[in-house]
């Protein structure tokens, strides 16, 4: 699906659903930087007792990685709900990042 | 350009920029998690010590808003970098999640 | 308590701890720097969605500060750890730390 | 120094710091939890692409586990400035913690 959705239709999709429920006024910039790092950390603990290989096992294992993915998903919910509260273009942003990284770091 | 800008072109581009540094041995999923982990609570500093009041200033500031879109992007990029490791479809998991909590908190 | 407990003695019961369960082998500074982040998160999470009103209402409430100081302890236990694993002198640490604070922000 | 310090002295310093600058409108219990955690993220940046290996090194260089202690002495300051705030003794809540870890992983 990553092919063919844009962020856009993703924060359009959580947009519509903190609307809904009247909750743009928890939705606030700080408590959605908190909730970025609070699944930040869930997302963390999958791999804390882990070394190099057994984080690759857990990854490979279909069952862990839908419940990795479903930590990484909650991440980047918050992300999109953030870039609504704060009206961030989020690919703009990403896309400036970028062109940056890649002066600072220049292929040798 | 969130509007015309998919994931999987975001995602290519991340994974193109790690794979030319040769860097695909340090964006593992473990280092990926804690690096998620610590650009959010890059985002989190600017909120630090602001009331609700204050977060919206800054946030209208457009110096201090691009400074926040840039924190934003890096929590972003590493959570595409984390998707290319682990071989996740963030669209997929995104719109899973918003499933489940549609269902989880019905709008009443 | 705190009157009367030293570091030290806090330290000393974490290591055997987890030295009786041969977890040195786990509590390697890298994975001990992780597990304060993400218990440092499990506070924050006490806090997402409070303002500050609620989160003094939070705090006043004995069941909730209950759950709250637990999930302080788990932040300065795995410091402690971290300290025993790196073999670093808490105490030492935090009068540099606190000596410089007061030098860089003076007392108007 | 951990072996005569105790818990108190150091909060006590804390405290006095706090209130010398009238900083305890901003030393809240939620922005406390949000300021350990962004301590904490920058103790976890030093390991960020370590291996085991390399974090051990690291350790053991007298210039980088300097660096490394004060990261770690920040996180216990805003730990005992939350305690401070929310009234929570920190030696009472590690014991009753490390009482119930006990309980919960026996040594076999």
């Amino acid at each position: 699906m990553d092919a063919e959705t844009t962020l856009q239709e993703l924060r359009t999709r959580v947009q519509q659903f903190v609307e809904a429920r009247h909750w743009d006024g928890f939705h606030t910039p700080k408590n959605l930087a908190m909730s970025i790092a609070i699944e930040a950390a869930e997302l963390m603990e999958h791999f804390q007792w882990c070394d190099v290989d057994a984080a690759g096992d857990l990854v490979a294992d279909p069952v862990q990685r839908a419940a990795i993915a479903d930590e990484l998903a909650d991440v980047i919910i918050y992300c999109l709900s953030f870039a609504n509260s704060a009206q961030i273009d989020v690919a703009a942003a990403v896309q400036a990042k970028m062109d940056r990284n890649e002066k600072r770091f220049p292929v040798s």
